[in-house]
């Protein structure tokens, strides 16, 4: 029985708290907020839980095996550092930390403790991701040309963080597992419409020829978007989030060169278009699998998927984007990682 | 009544000839190709009409008054510059010309020459485009915040062009023409998947701010997408030119800044959620409202909404686009137009 | 503060429970459930709530103001009479009751003990259908010309009801809140696919000239489907429970005859094709809203939108097409209500 | 070479005549037409072709091998008799006649005289309705369960035909052929809005147990809805003519019985919820695959798809649809055909 406390119980923590409550070989230990206003309907429908505005006091119970933290990003690494320093594992939620720097010392941290590290990339668990994934490894849709993304919406404005640390985070991440590469260089083009933190980016993100990745994240748009383009030299698909059922839609259609590729000639091409087919997902809710995930990963102490070094690698990503925004949409190389 | 000869007649050649042959003031007088294969049915169908492979014989026909160059794009400089010198009125395949110098050379042409030059920019003169527009000036979307469009599908590659000259000349337009400003920068970014030419791309157009246009267009997708959200302070719109009706919607939606909007602080934002509103749109074939302007610019000697200042403004922002695209994504800033 | 007991925690009864606990001015007394199983997790989650297998324990509990009943619909008759005749109001599921004579009574019985009764039929206290009752109120629709339903998904056969009173008891009852007449005849047809009980079902209902509304239910449909057109002299709406947002659409359409309307000779009619306009509606739970009906119907003593006498509507019409159905689709014209 | 003739050139004459001038095997040898202003302009685009308002002219030329009668309904059955017995093949627009007597009479003419007879009931030869045949015929969707169709628009009101004789012989000619059966009896209900003539309706046609058939067709609807779902044992059809791509998409979804499908009891059901399939469809055009048949029906002599008869069983339908429509939805039971 892994014994685990939420520590942030605003708009997410009250989702992971119900899902680490319902989960067996697991048990809610623990609920710390410092709003009393947030805290006290939570005490009332868990009453047999610890609820504190004290975060040692549930570092220092060691009836606490783990720490899920969905507090604000520029919290996370205090706490997260604190709760691995206490011998406790850590469920982070999106984005790892605000800066590489902070993210890197919690990987370190987390290794040299020898405790589980995750961050809640919920995306990465959800059956439609998993599925693209599996499609993708079994080389059907032939090389990877592009992944295009889109996740726009009205609202909801972070006060902390821009729309590319917010929304941008998911995408990465999504296309950080997807792609399963190092990229090369990363270039972004934001605005800022209300206050100082840009509401819509451009984030383009290079890989190693031929592919090509690109977010567009919009607090700004008049309709909900989550669809995402992936091109592959055999097959393409379509991935929509919205779609209450048929998530994925994979098409049999490309192109063929004719002639030589290295031509500079005109491209001959010839076009295939076939059939389409959207597999059966099982509907699972992301985050529990996510939960199970990280309980598991404890049990067998086997690194979960969105572990600390790929939330870093995302982290990376984001801080790119940042950078490049701030310099005028210049390339930014990423360094060979550690 | 005015004489008009259509040389060129690929894909979009004959619904050019149908349509002049169909509008009232207005007589097809010639018809030139240089495939005898596309000639062939073309005289059958239009049997009064002077066919032929020879472009000077119809410059020197006196019964011309006006040439609709619909041949390949490197093309259009030879061949409008020759009808202009001619005295002949133009009206050209968008888009202009291929290169910056060519497009200036003929706007200068027509305006000495006092001819009309037209570039059919079709979308302009479609209903939806003009609904927009009307929105726009009557100031109830606000301040422009940002225009974001999709082109994609899967071909048509074409041989002598890239994907921004080919489908991105159609959003440079729209834009353009909403928008009524010139870009302070332009910067892209390209991949070519097949050939030498680029069948993805992603060009930013930088306006006053806090006006931000983005445009993606690419050969390769599995899913055809035309859409454009339009982005005010006060309303968005939603504009699918696949819809069959409702090709544009107007949300009275919006974002309100409380408080300070230059704090460093964090952005207090009230969201104004209200109706939707779909316009009747009247469903008239655009060509035909080009080529409608067209024959009312010779007989009123006014510039089209289209002309050739028009035209070379978007030559000029794809131009920039596609030396953004060889420099690595580098801004291209858009020197004052003479 | 009402006092408020549960009665069946299978699929709707913990919706219910969560609603009536959450609510101000209300206190959720008791629970009952016969199944163990279900009744344990709702003891851990409510504490404090009298939970017991034993209905009459809270019959006869004074603290227990109101029983809302979400029990299979043959237990609907039984359970509601005893709360009524124990002097509790009582909120119970759609269908009231399996029968109109049961249906009947319960009404009665509700009127001569002074109880409120309320019926769950929850589309009417959605956001949309109080909208579009409210957009054929103010006339604008013009005379309504036909009502059309389509709910159709893959299951959930009921065990012991059919699709009609299953299904068509959420169209008859929004049809029946907006048109707000008794019905001429019923007919309808239907079909048994696996097992006795009707799996698909096409239901027509006449109302006054010119009006008549049909309802095709299916639980053998591949997609889901909740859609209804309302055609209306002047305007019409479609209603699609299934958007996220713009439930419903206004089209400001409609067709005007040319000439006399009772001409033998053809009709002369012209087309009138104007804007479309979606409303925007407030996101609240329908459940919520039918769940303050009821308390503020106990405190006002006034009855509720669907109150007894509704319910007993949608019952009459359900078992008039239950017995059309029986009868090859006969017309069963309804005895004028008491 | 086979010549063709087109007699009536209003809404559909015009591409019937545009495909038979194309085709090669075939010369289009005449257009007749009583009013001048439609004849006019058609003997400008085909100068080599006879135009006439004398049906007779064409019927005396011996370079006319078929007639193409793209008249109102009331006047197939003497065009078409006239034809038939000058010894020209006939091809007709749907439906065959307005009456089953005449029906009969121009099948048994055809007959008598060897000439080829066939009905323009276009979506049998649209890619969509050929795919759903060879699916059913292969038997993956099992025994087919329903088929229910959507046929609704705002317009276009005849003069001379209600929406059943109009709409719904689209949807009867693809159910005949999808389901291949001879239905056991008709019911209808329909309204009549604005003039005599219905201008709604509801149609329900039952074929041997368990399948039964469902129409509903609109002039007066706000949108354009153009959808059939066909519910299998095994996989269940949604064949949506309006989208553009992916017209039909195969479920594999069913339902199991488990225990005695006779059980008095209750269902006990199962779900199988699988994957999704949109099979390629070339694109052809119906008219021209229609076209193609009938000449080839000449030169072959065999009968086509839609052949006399074929058309006789659909107008045996629409007029049993009527009869019950005029009977307050009486069933209507089809005689055994001779």
């Amino acid at each position: 029985m892994i014994g685990v406390a939420v520590v942030g119980c605003g708009y997410w923590g009250p989702n992971v708290i119900r899902n680490f409550s319902a989960l067996e070989d697991c048990a809610l230990r623990g609920i710390c907020e410092l709003d009393a206003r947030r805290l006290e309907p939570l005490k009332r429908r868990y009453p047999a839980v610890r609820a504190t505005s004290d975060y040692d006091e549930l570092l220092g119970d060691p009836d606490v095996d783990a720490v899920a933290i969905c507090t604000p990003t520029a919290s996370h690494f205090p706490l997260a550092s604190a709760a691995l320093s206490a011998g406790k594992h850590v469920f982070v939620e999106k984005p790892l930390t605000d800066s590489v720097d902070t993210a890197e010392q919690l990987v370190e941290l987390a290794e040299t403790s020898e405790r589980i590290l995750q961050v809640d990339h919920i995306f990465v668990y959800s059956g439609a991701v998993q599925k693209i994934r599996s499609v993708i490894d079994e080389g059907k849709i032939g090389d990877l040309l592009y992944v295009d993304c889109v996740r726009v919406n009205l609202g909801l404005f972070q006060s902390d963080l821009n729309v590319v640390w917010d929304l941008a985070a998911h995408d990465v991440s999504i296309i950080s597992y997807l792609v399963n590469q190092i990229p090369e260089w990363i270039s972004a083009i934001g605005s800022a419409h209300y206050g100082p933190l840009e509401s819509q980016a451009y984030v383009t993100i290079k890989y190693r020829d031929p592919l090509l990745a690109h977010v567009h994240v919009n607090w700004l748009a008049p309709v909900k978007l989550r669809s995402t383009l992936i091109g592959g030299s055999k097959q393409m698909i379509v991935y929509n989030d919205l779609e209450p059922s048929e998530k994925i839609r994979i098409y049999d259609k490309g192109v063929t060169l004719l002639g030589d590729r290295h031509s500079r000639e005109r491209a001959l091409v010839d076009y295939r278009t076939g059939d389409m087919f959207a597999p059966h997902i099982e509907r699972t809710e992301p985050l529990e699998q996510a939960c199970r995930t990280f309980l598991a990963a404890i049990k067998t102490r086997t690194p979960p998927l969105t572990d600390g070094r790929a939330g870093l690698a995302v982290v990376r990503i984001l801080d790119a984007a940042q950078r490049s925004m701030r310099k005028s949409g210049e390339r930014i190389y990423l360094e060979p990682t550690r």
